[in-house]
């Protein structure tokens, strides 16, 4: 409970939910808040948040992401459409090697545009079976 | 609705839930289906959707994306952890310049390696003002 607390107290999100720093603002109810991230991938990138400090997917309860997920599909097509584009892309990173920085779960609205050079498909190979290895690996994972 | 007829009739995704293509699944429901993407950006790369035929998030009802949303947050752990590692990404493409392409909802689960090359960042760098006149097109596309 400690640990949660000093997360909070130190996490940029809860201080922008607080207001103890400034964001722009595209949507807020009692549960979630949407803003323009500070970097952006493409202009008009945008994040969509719980007001909860939760760390990513797994550690938020399956109706809080279904508000949050409520509130990027209302907001996608605005983000989309001002950044004159007719793609998007919603993207969700988890833990240190999935690239999440900020420790409290946020799904980012990135409109793309022509060439913009995102990479998302540097494709791994299979080899024979191996694609069958880990298809039987998540199964017993989830048992 | 013909055109919608043609693109259930000709989507692969539709022809995998109707089992008239195979896949390794993960998990089923009465409304959601996942299972591993043919081809993989990293290993264990695995695919949620929903059975009904739609495009993408945007024409997708809020209830049936939580559904799945909550697919992807139940199976996520389970490929993380058969991928071996600590990180995955979720990620939803629209549209064509979005770079989807199979024209039927799906969210991508993604595990994260190291140095794995993925590059999400290739940041656009906003000019002076530009950041507030992206939040307000956003805005006055949502009224």
């Amino acid at each position: 409970m400690l640990r949660l607390m000093n997360n909070m107290e130190n996490c940029i999100f809860c201080k922008i939910v607080k207001g103890e720093l400034p964001s722009l603002k595209v949507y807020e109810d009692d549960d979630v808040l949407a803003f323009l991230d500070l970097v952006a991938v493409n202009k008009g990138h945008t994040l969509v948040i719980p007001k909860q400090h939760y760390y990513n997917l797994e550690d938020t309860p399956e109706e809080l992401i279904a508000k949050v997920m409520a509130v990027v599909r209302k907001i996608a097509p605005a983000v989309k459409k001002a950044a004159d584009t007719d793609g998007f892309v919603v993207t969700q990173l988890n833990g240190k090697t999935g690239g999440q920085v900020v420790p409290h779960l946020h799904f980012h609205i990135i409109p793309r545009l022509k060439d913009d050079g995102l990479k998302f498909w540097p494709q791994a190979e299979y080899v024979e079976g191996e694609r069958e290895d880990y298809w039987k690996r998540i199964l017993a994972e989830m048992k």
